[in-house]
């Protein structure tokens, strides 16, 4: 079973990496870019065999603790058989 | 519209990144994850108005030949109206 784990910025923190990207997009002729953000972005492979609301839980837990800067991101994410 | 792309190491390229989370997470307790890859993750904000087609088209040649490099990247992307 995999686990796709999604961290983003919390929208209200500024992203200077994203606005560097923007800003090259820009002059390189992309105008119609309006914004970016950047994130993270992990795939756990997780032990055949366990259980659906093991997997879930394993990876909440992993996603919230481990992953995340909670004052600062925020996460999502979704498993795969 | 909104795109999201995501890059990651082809699965031929070491991620010590990765790497070194997996033994993290080992060490603390999840000893139920086999494997750890670390990407990117990018959400594109464009303009309104572009058609789906020509947006589609924008965010290929960023996400190829901006945000990737092909040498050890490779990408995927999805759009959100």
């Amino acid at each position: 079973m995999k686990a796709h784990v999604y961290v983003t910025l919390k929208t209200s923190v500024l992203d200077p990496q994203g606005q560097t990207i923007q800003n090259a997009l820009h002059k390189i002729g992309f105008a119609q870019v309006d914004a970016v953000r950047q994130g993270k972005y992990f795939t756990l492979s997780l032990a055949p065999g366990l259980t659906a609301e093991a997997a879930r839980d394993q990876v909440e837990r992993i996603a919230r603790d481990v992953l995340t800067n909670p004052v600062i991101e925020e996460y999502t994410y979704c498993l795969e058989d």
